[in-house]
């Protein structure tokens, strides 16, 4: 796959992944792909990563629910980070129950949080 | 500095940095920074970079002109990714002379340029 060898692939085999929410312009959460992750994105159209602390697959929103339907995926100039704009299902893109990873404002020297839990990870992930 | 003790560097002290147009939400470019180079970013308001191809400190914009004013940073979940909202001098964040670092979109088995080149790289560097 001509596409897959245009990406500089890390010597893990890996490559950045940013997810954007295609609504509301926020970006979502940073992860990871490896080629057979972003194989999988492409053919079913769901966010597929690979996750690094468990050292698998890991399809965003198996557990949860919270998938993430990609509309755009963006390659950069260097060819090593890739941008996928997405619907973030059920709006919680952060196993906090947050909509966004990102839920920390730096101010005055310190993290703030400024993003209120929307569900309770006990719930989403009781199932 | 406590709030920077809260970032989980990498085993070689850096952290992934996202750039965010803070006026259009798009995202221009991804980057690394090192304690110095967040340090400093926080001091000017200006985004400053760790370059691993240079092995050194990246004020961006310096070369070209294109600095970033930062409006906003952000921390994610696991704190090890920071999210800056910038504006962009010039409208060029891309060495490539373009806005944004994400110019090619995946379309078919391809990655096609979307995005025009704005500046000549060769007029913006030459100074």
């Amino acid at each position: 796959m001509n596409w897959m060898d245009e990406i500089s692939w890390s010597p893990e085999g890996l490559v950045p992944a940013i997810a954007q929410d295609v609504a509301s312009g926020r970006v979502l959460m940073f992860a990871w792909m490896n080629r057979d992750a972003l194989a999988r994105t492409i053919e079913s159209g769901e966010a597929h990563y690979w996750s690094r602390s468990r050292q698998r697959l890991w399809h965003k929103g198996e557990e949860s629910g919270h998938t993430q339907r990609v509309q755009e995926l963006r390659l950069d100039c260097d060819g090593d980070v890739v941008l996928l704009s997405v619907e973030q299902q059920g709006g919680i893109a952060c196993h906090t129950g947050r909509e966004r990873c990102f839920f920390r404002r730096y101010e005055d020297g310190r993290w703030v949080v400024t993003d209120p839990v929307l569900k309770d990870p006990g719930d989403i992930y009781s199932k």
